[in-house]
Order: C-alpha cells, then structure tokens, then sequence
C-alpha cells in the first residue's frame, strides 16, 4: 500500500468510481474524500443529499452501477404508492435509499451536524476513507438559466437539464463554513485529486467554500494538485457538463477544463492534469498552461479501471512530489 | 340497497372490518365513517394516522387482512435500511405505507387540512362512504399507567401494551373541534352505530371531541344509536379492550362495554346493544340498562362475515327506528 496523505474533492458517479479506485489501492488512513453539497434538497420533508449518498452507496458496495444513482437491488413501492396519491415522484427515491434518508432527517432535527450523521453511516456501512461533507451549511446551487433562476434539482431532475444555462451561484456561500476536518486534511494532503466531476456543479461549489480553495493554494507543505478530466472527445461521460460548457459559450474539451481549474480565476490550482488517450492532441495546449500532464484511458466502466486510473493518478502525483516530471 | 343515514363511529381493525360490510350493503351517500385519530402521531417527521389508514386502506382493499394494520403485498426496505443505520424501528412502517404518510405528511405542511387530505386520499382509492377524522386538530391519546404517562403509540407498539393502565386523557381535547361534516352527518343520522372498536383508545376519543357527543345525544330528530361490543367472551378479538378493563378494575365482559355507554358519563348514550351469542347469558343484564339487544355471532372472520353482521346491525336499527324492538 502507498503511504500518501490524498484528499479528493468529488461529486457524483464520476468522482465516486475513481474515489473507489483509490479506497482500493490505498491505506484508509491516507485518504479523505470532500464532497459537493450543492445538489442538497429538502423534498417531501426529508433532506436529500445526492453527491454525499452516491459517494457513500459506492464506498459501501451499495450502489446501483447500473442508473449511477441510488441502491442497488432496490423497490419502488414507496413511490409509487405517492404517486397513486398524485405525490410527486419526478425525484425517483426508492425504498432502500428512503431509508438512508428518513433517518439523516430525523438526526438532522435531532441537532446532528451533517458530517456527524454522514460519519455514523460510513461506520456502519463499514467504509473505510474519511468521508467530509464540503460543509455542514447549507448552500444550495441554484442554475441561472434562459427559463429563469431554477433550484439545481429542479433543473437537473425536472427539467431534465433542459434548459440552456448563463451561469451559477451557490447560495449563501459567503457565510459557509468547511465542515470539520476539511481544512485540517487539505492542509495535510500530499496530492489533492480533483476527480472527474462537473466542475460547475460538483467541483467549483467545494472550491467555493470559503478556505478550501485558500488551504489548497497554501503550498507552505509540498503538495500536488492535480484534476481528471470529466470530459473525453468533447462530451462528458455523464451529465450535462458539455452541455453547460457549450452554453457558457466554451468549448467543451479536457483544455477547457484544464484552464478553468488553473484559471486566474482559481489562482493557479493546478499542477497537473489527467486526460483521455483520445484528446492526446491537446496535450500542447494543456502542458502550456503550465501544468504536468497524464494522458491515460480515464474512462471507468470496470472496477479494474477504477482501480488502475487511480494506481495511475497515485502514481503521477507521487512523481509530481518527487519533482520526476 | 337500505335508504337510511347512518353514521359509523370506528377505530382500528374491528371497526374497519363492520364498516367495509356496511360499506358493501348501503348506498354510498348513506355512510359516513367517523374515525379515532387521538392514536395519530409524528414519527420520523412522517404525520401517521393509523385508524384513519386502517379504515381507508380496508375500504379500498388495499388492507393487510393479516396484521389487520398495514397494506397488502407490502414490503419493508425503507425500514430495514433506516434499522441498519440504527434508526428507530419499532414501529412497523411498509415501503407501500410510507408512501401514504409522505403525501399525507407533505399536504398537511402546505396547509391543507387532515379532513381534506383524507377526502382526496378516499377519491384517489375510490372509497365511496365518506371518511372524515374525528378532527383536524391533534388530540394524542395519553396512556397514564405504572409506569408514567406514555404516549399511545409508546404504550401500544414500543411498550405492547405491557404497563398497566389506570387511566386516559386526550391532550388538549378542550380547545379541539370537530373536522367538517361531522356533526351535520350526526344530526342527520338515524342510525349512528359505535362500531366493535376499543371504548377507551378507539371510541371514548371521539365521544370527547366538543360537539359530537352533544349532537348524538340530541333526539329532536329521530336517531338510534348503538353499539356492537368488541368483547366476545371476555376477551377482545384484538388489542387491549379487556387487560384495560382489567386493569380499571372492571370485569372485562359485553355487559361492561353496554354500561360503559350507557353511563351517566355519557349521559345514557345508547338505544340498542349488539353482542355475541357466547355473552347470550348477560341478557338480561344489559336489557337492565334500559338497551335493546341482539345478540348474534359478531366474530367477523371473513367477508361475508362483515355483511351478514352489517346487515343485522342495520336491520335491528330500523326497527328499533320502526319502534318494532
């Protein structure tokens, strides 16, 4: 096992399947996984939390590999059930993943932090990573867009992501704290891994927080900080990121994703880079940016993917550390 | 099909049971159903209503005959997966059900009243008798026993009914209201019939609602109210009826439910007494109250069960309503 201090930031499926990869290949002392709570709801009377449930669903081996989100092995009657009653059953909960979130609701109220509830259910559902909500507040992504200001459920599970979007915000950001144990494990962290998620709505709201991104720009420790790229040959293997890129006016690409990261923006995130075989021509563009790259098969559709782009990703990082690039 | 108005007062299963055979013999606008809801409680932030689902989840056929609680074919995710993360289980709430209290649960937070979800959910179910809770405001059954005051559902579910009982209230009972059609479906009434339910948890909650008592109790228009015992033989068919009497010190037998009502508590509530043949002994006892009788097998073990004893119960109202007892 490698003995390296990694935090990843993640969002949804793409982050969880390469955090996997890494709870696999390292010690679970040495890793810390910060996720968005963008996409966090309150819907039917219970807080939802998306990004943090599929993380832990894939951590405890619990995860519907096939839809990407929710359980596996899981019933629908619950739903149903409201649904006959004319309930509204756009947001699919099953019965299984019901559970998880009736019970975080009823230890929220009790007065739990999130990340104290998210801990209780990592230990139980025996995951081994330390497993950080970006924060304990609530800070709702809400996506700016030609059909008005929408909720982010509301635009990526209702509205099917429908509309055409002109920006983001993340609502009251300015007051957010880091959950505990963020900052402390950035500021430990050897190699910061931005996994391939969205960056305009499971990335940029954790980078967003206020002293997250301040910890990861503190190099006072020798650190590398290094992203996969969400996007290959101009699409995103998953969601609307291409989609949200096209409509911001940028071209979808691992370069674009590479520049918004190491934008001035950003402060200069980024030492290095990961991205797919198949924009290998882009690699002039990206290592002139400034930034070490890994061109690699960043597409994981296997566990043994997940497990060998994170033996890679490891292994580029350390590299990076040992000044061998 | 019987033209007359009749008025049902019901709790749980037992209740249920006679009012789905009324339900089955009467023209639909001749029923109306007054349900118990002082069991109703907030549990995972979900509004439960137990007699209320009971009673609508018999009349729809959706009810689980075996339990006598719950819906058929049910299956039991949402709790397993809240029990594995070490959430409360205790008390027994099916995927399909839970689907029932989310709406339930999400309606009464946007503002609508207990009575109106109840209508909608009647509609949705094609429920044909109306179903109207006893009323929209909470009135918790409080269970005073050896050990403290309990809440009803820590009593009867948590506990099993195991402390001893010295007595009941209905918190903030006082200041409650009947829900709407309640007391116009009373005056109108020429059969009211307290169904075979528990007197003190079920049927004494809705006596003690201001107003429903009073309406029942006044005569201007012609009106036969009876009773059908929930004790057979000394024992209740289901739940606590006869350890409560025992425990109130007062022999659990038909005869005591008739006194019961009969009471000059209750200001001499009933007309008529239906009770089993295995009580035929107590006869006389009870026609000594001054209560006109039929005695009758009243163990409601299958459908037809249901029918044959609404059909005898209707038939004994009209003519005590005829003056032919």
């Amino acid at each position: 096992m490698l003995e390296i201090k990694v935090v990843a930031l993640a969002g949804g499926v793409g982050g969880a399947k390469l955090v996997d990869g890494l709870s696999r290949i390292l010690p679970s002392d040495s890793l810390t996984v910060i996720v968005n709570t963008g996409d966090d709801f309150d819907h039917l009377g219970l807080r939802i939390c998306p990004d943090l449930d599929t993380v832990c669903y894939m951590l405890a081996g619990l995860a519907n590999l096939t839809t990407g989100w929710g359980r596996k092995a899981e019933t629908w009657n619950a739903l149903q059930s409201l649904a006959e009653l004319g309930g509204p059953a756009w947001f699919r909960l099953g019965d299984r993943d019901l559970g998880t979130h009736l019970e975080r609701t009823r230890l929220l109220a009790k007065g739990y932090a999130l990340s104290e509830v998210t801990q209780k259910f990592c230990e139980v559902w025996g995951i081994a990573p330390h497993v950080l909500p970006m924060s304990d507040d609530q800070i709702p992504t809400m996506v700016q867009s030609d059909e008005g200001e929408l909720a982010f459920q509301d635009y990526f599970v209702k509205r099917k992501c429908q509309p055409r979007v002109t920006g983001f915000y993340f609502a009251g950001i300015e007051s957010a704290q880091p959950s505990p144990g963020v900052q402390q494990s950035l500021s430990e962290a050897e190699i910061v891994l931005i996994c391939p998620s969205n960056p305009w709505v499971s990335i940029d709201p954790i980078l967003a927080v206020p002293g997250i991104k301040e910890v990861i720009l503190d190099r006072a420790k020798r650190k590398q900080v290094i992203a996969v790229s969400p996007i290959i040959a101009g699409a995103a293997v998953k969601g609307p990121a291409a989609k949200m890129y096209l409509e911001m006016g940028i071209n979808p690409s691992a370069a674009s994703v590479a520049q918004h990261y190491g934008s001035q923006d950003m402060g200069g995130l980024l030492n290095g880079y990961v991205f797919d075989h198949l924009d290998a021509g882009q690699d002039q563009e990206i290592t002139g940016l400034g930034l070490a790259t890994l061109v690699t098969n960043t597409l994981m559709k296997t566990l043994e993917d997940r497990m060998r782009l994170a033996e890679q990703v490891i292994d580029f990082g350390k590299k990076l550390l040992d000044g061998n690039v």
